[in-house]
């Protein structure tokens, strides 16, 4: 099979050179172009000197007639704001996208505008899919413009979609509190939140009920009639990778650990990245790291009729990069786990 | 004035070498004795090298007859179960005891035997103080026997205290979301769960919704007259030092922003150790490592009609041994920052 | 092709873990046997809980018998003193052995007694071949006895070989001083110095002119006819992967920059796992974690005709894990990037 | 005693915060002006939220006449180069000043100028006093301009200076390895280097041969008649304080162990802040994080007729802000170890 030609918008930032580590692997596609913005005419090799001897070429432009020129397919891992006229005219030329920024994500504009700003391609927000496999994978399967889930969402949705769609929880009672390592935050723009002695042997708290997040948690999990909402509250952890998520849901009713695993098993029985573990057994991020899982551990804390879930993934993993090759396995009909098999490297 | 003797019981874990730290520069006491278990008979700064140079003195056996007969006040810093046969023969002894297990800290017996075991000198739990000033400063004055609270239940009764007092908060709603260092550990057990390389990147839960310090927080929080019930949820961050609670309570009625800051503002004006911090900041561990200091941030989510509350302290200073000191500050009538006025080592 | 099947002894350890990691994607072999010892009879998905959902089987005793029968290779992830028996059974039985261990890495029973301890099977020290390729590739072409070399040894050898096979290095002048990862103390053995809160924020030395690699860097770096020796200072560093080197010695005479790069390029052009850095830049740790790669960095000090060399590995990849696979891919004619591919994951 | 007034300039940084914490608890001195560049008319509890509740005083300018009028003396927390002038003015004025910079540690004008540029004031550079005290006590009492060390001469020069006087070390083969955290590279240049998630779990070289602090250890090796030069070679550790030097020098004729032991005992007895470790001990920086501390260990390699000298120090402690409370202490006559006599908070 001929390869088909994919293009990296923002190859220089970290969803980027993640994306690049495991297209190396992907033996049906091929990247013919790396785009950046304050790194263009840099070798990539000069900006991750990880990939010195191994990925020489340079990062050029971000020039979008080129790139549907070459390719197919494109990656654009770009910031919401500056992605949306981009993704226009990548699908205006045809281009199959996978768009890692916010600008897609949303069905509703006005909730888009509220948290976001002005959007400039409203008419493609009905058409643009959310890339969450779990809860749309026949939706995946041939779209053309694919927007790959915030990574606090798809720890956040992961976790409470099953008791949601069961109807085990009251729709105003859930509070998602992630604890997310520093790469989230990105690698160009660098400030103090990032500064390794700030960072360093400290938890934090930040944007509690007000981050841009919440909208896209409450679209997912309003997909099953209910109107949902949800209390987000984000922590800042010195590590580099990962998100673990611990949701709070109160029961509608008295329901057994038992009960609800079986429920999560069967909603997850399937799927090739999410584990349900076994009960009493809790997620650890680092077991996730590199990897596109996303781990659930399940506590029903019968004294207060309250479901508490625990997910873990990789922010960079099932929250970004491998989530978006995941949905582009999918959309092109290939099998799911094709360059996605590894474990996390241990320790 | 003569400074009063002092003896140190479980001086070579993590909280009794916080606790000699302190005491070092404390101008009214003496540490004239060093116990320990399986330390007894090394020199603590062969088993603490950062003391080389400083205090070569000898741990000695665990001995309560030979402490209480050189020293005034004992620092109990033994783990539950353990610690009470010991206090309760002080207790008869005539000395004044700072305990850092949980034996004392449970006003109800059943509620101690449930989380932990028998217990052989219940008589002494209506007698013994819980050592968290901000709520028991008077019962603090003059007591002989005092309970430290545990980490986790001191940064979530700071953090729900003034909400629950006012009325604010469902007694049935309270969540409790901790993230701690490793050091509430120990030292003395050696697990997979200390192991640099499997806590190092990554963040976990564990115990949650049975975690033995869930009865304290209850208990606490039920002083004014309402029942309150908590979920816990404790994480395990890759850090040293430091909590950081994430807590959460129904509000009854809407309530703004501003009102809750006065009424916290109030609670804590005259404290010294617990910092109200301005609207619209939060709070992060490491402002507090090595001090006393408890800050505190809020944040009301008007669409769910929802108190947050995030608490930092140090679990090894104000969840452990700094609020020992100040303890006995209170207790013995001295200035209660006495000892405990230096600011976080930064960065 | 069928694949050859292979048994892992140690595989609960991070070097017999992080083997199997990588023989997952190896498309030549199968790994039928995961043995070992302290955690035989559990499950390696209970052991390691990164593995849950991946592989579940069972670990067996470290039967040398049945593994011999089952399986072609035999990968020995062992301590020293306890591989030797049963490599020299393995070997007996006409099998192919990695050994992981110390035990067949020194040409010299005198020097591996007074190292390590006596040597019970030291008619195989002549018949072991050393696994570095970049210094034995011929002879690990269809070796049977393959001893892995050590972590802190791989990465001195590889930065000092050229210089010292060019004559450039005073044969008494070498020092090595290693910064190493915690997880080179393993994992089994849980002791302070593996503690999460001793090692974090500290950097410290240890076993200096005295730790056992000595004597394997001075057997290598004396292939070329003259003796030569050093002194070698192991460091720890709180990160869990990866060991820098600084290696120093002194010219002969003066020699530019440009003349020892010309040397390094020239002795590694070939190898498809060493990078030699371009002038001016020097290596991270981190640019080789998880991986096979050695990134070498080199400095001339004119002021005092030194030279200074630094290369970066990881300890469980090129100085161990990998190490072991890509010997396994030249003894057998196989590719010699088969299943070493892949770069860091970054960040 | 009335407290002598103290203005800080460079407030906002890591010195200038580090030497707040350590001046608070001076009984002889009144901070009475915080000064900055970037930071001026910010609160220091603003860009410091760890002071938040402690010290709300706003930053100023840094306007050296003012300073002078109402302070006696200054700390100048600034960068080389920015330094010099206003250290001149502060001179001319009458004022006693800790300086921070590398603007007047180097005796020679020329050596500055070929490692920093230009010299404005190279008469001040003889008047100047190298504060060390463990070699320049004497000159330190009265002085008026004290030029506080660099953090890696201090760890450098305190390693090996008593064998160099003893003439054990041959002048040209003194090697400096040292081991940095990353607080280092300040606080106010937010680089690649200092972004958390590049510089966790990985350790790395940079500016070997040719970093600014090499003039600064040669001379102060140099003292006693023999000209020292150094190879001198700097790493990134991901920790935020602390550096460990592990020096080496070749020995002239063979000395035990124990003569060497002897020789840093002699030379250190009387020093408060310096302790020599016992044979067979090794340092970590951790035991001496936010003190003004120096371990030193100690290894004669007897096989290659070397000797290794381990030293940790904190390099905002005594490699920065305490050494100059040291100086002033010695200065002003003052019992030397004042406001110093704390331990490392462990862990």
């Amino acid at each position: 099979m001929d390869k088909v030609q994919v293009a990296v918008f923002g190859a220089a930032g970290y969803g980027g050179v993640e994306l690049l580590r495991l297209l190396r692997r992907h033996p049906y596609v091929e990247v013919v172009r790396l785009a950046g913005h304050t790194t263009a005419g840099e070798r990539i090799d000069e900006v991750y000197p990880h990939l010195a001897g191994v990925d020489g070429r340079t990062i050029t432009e971000s020039n979008v007639e080129e790139a549907c020129t070459e390719a197919e397919i494109i990656f654009a891992a770009l910031p919401h704001g500056t992605s949306m006229e981009f993704v226009a005219a990548a699908v205006a030329a045809g281009r199959q996208i996978l768009d890692f920024s916010a600008d897609f994500r949303l069905r509703s504009r006005q909730a888009y505008e509220q948290y976001y700003g002005e959007h400039v391609a409203p008419e493609l927000l009905s058409q643009a899919v959310y890339g969450l496999p779990e809860l749309h994978r026949t939706e995946i399967v041939g779209a053309q413009l694919i927007a790959v889930p915030g990574c606090y969402p798809t720890g956040a949705i992961l976790a409470m979609a099953p008791a949601v769609r069961a109807g085990l929880i009251e729709p105003d009672s859930i509070i998602i509190d992630s604890k997310s390592g520093v790469s989230g935050a990105g690698r160009s723009k660098l400030t103090l939140t990032t500064h390794f002695c700030e960072v360093d042997e400290s938890v934090s708290a930040y944007n509690i009920a007000t981050h841009r997040h919440t909208p896209e948690m409450e679209q997912e999990l309003s997909l099953w009639g209910e109107s949902v909402t949800v209390t987000f509250s984000p922590h800042l952890i010195p590590m580099s990778r990962g998100i673990l998520t611990t949701a709070y849901g109160k029961l509608r009713s008295a329901v057994t650990a038992a009960e609800v695993h079986e429920i999560y098993a069967e909603a997850y029985g399937e799927e090739p990245f999410v584990h349900v573990l076994s009960p009493g057994k809790l997620p650890a991020t680092k077991h996730v790291t590199g990897t596109n899982f996303c781990n659930i551990g399940l506590v029903v804390d019968e004294r207060n009729q309250r479901l508490i879930v625990v997910s873990a993934i990789d922010n960079l993993g099932k929250g970004l990069s491998s989530a978006a090759v995941q949905c582009l396995n999918i959309a092109r009909g290939w099998p799911e786990t094709t360059a996605l098999d590894d474990v996390a490297v241990w320790p």
